[in-house]
């Protein structure tokens, strides 16, 4: 079996290994196809060395099928298509106390904490592996991990059909919301300056306007007869961004705030109070939205095809990892698949 | 009849008036008590005269009894113990549309916009009068206004029983949302650094700590098994205030912001991100509010006795003003009861 491994920044490597059997209670997947993220980006930049151990198996968004099945995991079958959420909470930690498990003070996150999917075969514990519909394909469904996210701050937000959103940001994230939101049948605006992620954008559906050259609060009033957006998702890490989804919403207007923002920004809080605006962290998913998402590409909602730019050999993940810091790329997934090549 | 008018920056007269007939659906209230609230000093200091006209009548937290019922006023009768809720939305606005007209674009506020209750006989909209209780005494319902703008904040929160709520802020909004808060079962802290304000709390059952010298923070994590607050209201409009509220909660607590930030706050994100926090923008109320606010102020919740700090004659109306700037005292009402004096 091969597996990428994470060697320090900038750095990864491709390691030849022996299977180990799958645990008790654990299925070995034989991995198909695994998604790159900011995440992963962030970790080959060298910028998670501090969380991430040396010779680290990285990678969190995957497709794959059962290659065997360990003792005391029940109820599946060798070949079953699936695929992972890779968070396994501590249980005992406040946040798990408190009955928000899904952000666990001490997450054990996989691909990150403990081996991940950049590997060809993974053993995975049983209750963290999801079936997958017959007929799904395994490229597409590499996406349901970062769809599970934007289903996670769709239902934040509660967004219901009809409602004026505005998505701060193009990126897979980003990008992800609007098309889960439009699912919803809300009227979706994507504010994004990148001109390839707008074109993107366009191609799917999603109505994107560059900051740059609009402005963005006079375009929602003039939609919304001067009431303003019902929802903003704050999904670009910038200061300008803050601002602007502050600003686009109307009164008890929502802002998901789905973004990283390591410093603190300046924030109207005025406005927060004379409009009785409400902001909501969102921050990974619950399996509930796991679920949701692996509907929602299964029936196609997700335009899985157009967003999936680049499938790339895993023997040739350093360029795939350089391609996506590079930009002009939506997904970028490696593909992991032994027997088939 | 007797009026307190605003002549501009420190200076409020008292003119004797000739009364003027309840227009059509309008009640004329000889108004018993009327409380002195910080927009008030904000208005006697000069910081509204942009707002404010030139011999205002200002006042909004009142109490009195029904002197007068108007053609159209149906339902009303002379004598009736009343209350008013102040505030008369436009009804066309893109707030008023959105179901949000207690926070109308452009409101009629009664004491800031058009006449107020600083004076012996008010005729006011039938429409926006609330009968009171046999028993309650009136100048225990000059507070239901005030004590309505707490009601609508803890709403805002949903705050349940058993829960920890942080108040950072000990005025009298402050000391009002601790009250209703913990009315409702929930376990309360009160945050603030004057010594007068701590001790008022202190003799009706608010605990209150000095941010001085108490690490908030490590108490509140003390308190609840180091998992943080469920509920914090920021009251103080002071940065640390801001920092306070978000550093106590817990996973996915509520933050509600009642205080008044005029300029951007630095907020961090990061942490509502993290832990999928809430912050909640809250203003006025809803005609619930003030139901609910009348029912609480009759029961003896609140405890009106201690919260009123000192009543002065309608005469040293100046002076009422001067001892609220002054500190050291919570709700200072001002008498205007004519036939009785
Ligand atoms: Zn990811
Ligand atoms: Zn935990
Ligand atoms: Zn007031
Ligand atoms: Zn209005």
């Amino acid at each position: 079996m091969k597996a990428v491994v994470y060697r320090g920044a900038r750095h990864l490597g491709i390691e030849e290994r022996d299977p180990q059997p799958p645990g008790h209670g654990e299925l070995r997947i034989a991995v198909a196809y695994t998604g790159i993220c900011g995440t992963d980006l962030h970790i080959y930049h060298g910028d998670m060395d501090a969380r991430v151990g040396a010779a680290a198996i990285i990678g969190h968004e995957m497709s794959g099928r059962i290659a065997a099945v360990g003792e005391g995991a029940t109820g599946w079958s060798v070949g079953q298509a699936v695929t992972v959420m890779p968070t396994r909470a501590c249980g005992r930690c406040a946040a798990c106390r408190n009955g928000n498990s899904h952000i666990c003070h001490a997450m054990n996150f996989l691909g990150i904490d403990s081996p991940g999917a950049m590997q060809s075969l993974w053993n995975v514990p049983a209750e963290l592996v999801l079936p997958l519909p017959a007929g799904l394909p395994l490229d597409h469904a590499a996406l349901v991990e970062p769809v599970a996210v934007a289903v996670h701050d769709v239902r934040r937000a509660n967004v219901t059909a009809d409602e004026q959103v505005v998505v701060v940001g193009g990126g897979p994230v980003g990008v992800l919301i609007a098309v889960v939101a439009q699912g919803r049948g809300a009227r979706v605006l994507l504010v994004e300056p990148d001109a390839f992620r707008r074109a993107l954008a366009g191609e799917i559906g999603i109505e994107a306007v560059d900051p740059g050259k609009t402005d963005v609060v006079a375009l929602v009033d003039d939609r919304t007869a001067g009431a303003g957006a019902d929802v903003a998702f704050e999904v670009s890490g910038s200061a300008a961004g803050v601002a602007t989804a502050v600003d686009v919403l109307t009164t008890r207007g929502r802002l998901v705030l789905v973004a990283i923002h390591p410093q603190p920004r300046e924030v109207n809080l005025h406005r927060f109070f004379w409009r009785e605006l409400e902001l909501l962290g969102a921050r990974l998913y619950q399996r509930d939205d796991m679920a949701e998402a692996i509907r929602l590409v299964a029936s196609g909602v997700i335009p899985a095809r157009q967003l999936i730019s680049r499938v790339e050999p895993v023997e040739a993940v350093a360029a795939a990892f350089d391609a996506l810091a590079g930009g002009g790329v939506m997904k970028v997934l490696l593909d992991l698949r032994e027997d088939l090549r």
